[in-house]
């Protein structure tokens, strides 16, 4: 059901730096940044492979990430997989009784189209479902 | 300098729910699984396209893994890049003024010589370079 990791997010308090050391010293190249005002965060995105890396800086404090940052500080928010099917692997997700937080897809950075399942049964893990167009 | 996501690496308290979750619900197959005494873990891999998901089962509560579960819980708990040159890598992340975990490459899971970078100056994220055989 999923074909490759399609990103980790990181939580980032400063975008400049993080973006520097994946460029610089990781030597990825960044390939794409977004604001998506609807998530409250400013996203890159940087190429490794056949997957990404996505740095999320929260727009304010009162955002998903601004209060995983105060809770938790900078680091591993969440993994993404590529799927084929982002309908059809949402259904199969919702069929093995996993708890979902979107229970339908919507719009992912760069025109994807996404959904995400609740970490409380996927091991601890804020999991996302990628289909790239 | 680094040219793939190797694995990422979660942090599990039921290693057989874990394995249930990645085999039936998302499809991948597991492909190793090894105890490293040295490391207090017992580790399981699954395949996803040119990465792994590495699960991580502690050993004891005295162990680094068996404190992140007490703190954190379940979850996210490093990443690791492929990299064809681990000594190599490792010099550069030190010239780059990176603090380092290990010193020199140690041996990893599957035969892998593998070395840590600090979260501290990796974004706080737990970083691993891999060299595969
Ligand atoms: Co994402
Ligand atoms: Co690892």
């Amino acid at each position: 059901m999923f074909g490759r990791i399609d990103h980790i997010g990181l939580a980032v308090a400063d975008l400049e730096s993080a973006i520097e050391l994946h460029t610089q010293a990781y030597g990825m190249p960044l390939v794409h940044r977004e604001t998506i005002a609807e998530q409250g965060v400013e996203a890159v995105l940087l190429d490794v492979g056949e997957s990404h890396v996505e740095l999320l800086r929260p727009l304010a404090d009162d955002t998903p990430v601004g209060k995983f940052l105060a809770t938790r500080g900078p680091g591993l928010h969440h993994v993404a997989y590529g799927v084929a099917d982002v309908d059809a692997a949402l259904e199969a997700a919702r069929g093995a009784g996993l708890r979902l937080i979107d229970e339908t897809p919507r719009a992912g950075i760069r025109g994807t189209r996404v959904a995400f399942l609740h970490p409380k049964t996927a091991g601890g893990v804020l999991t996302e479902l990628v289909e790239a167009h």
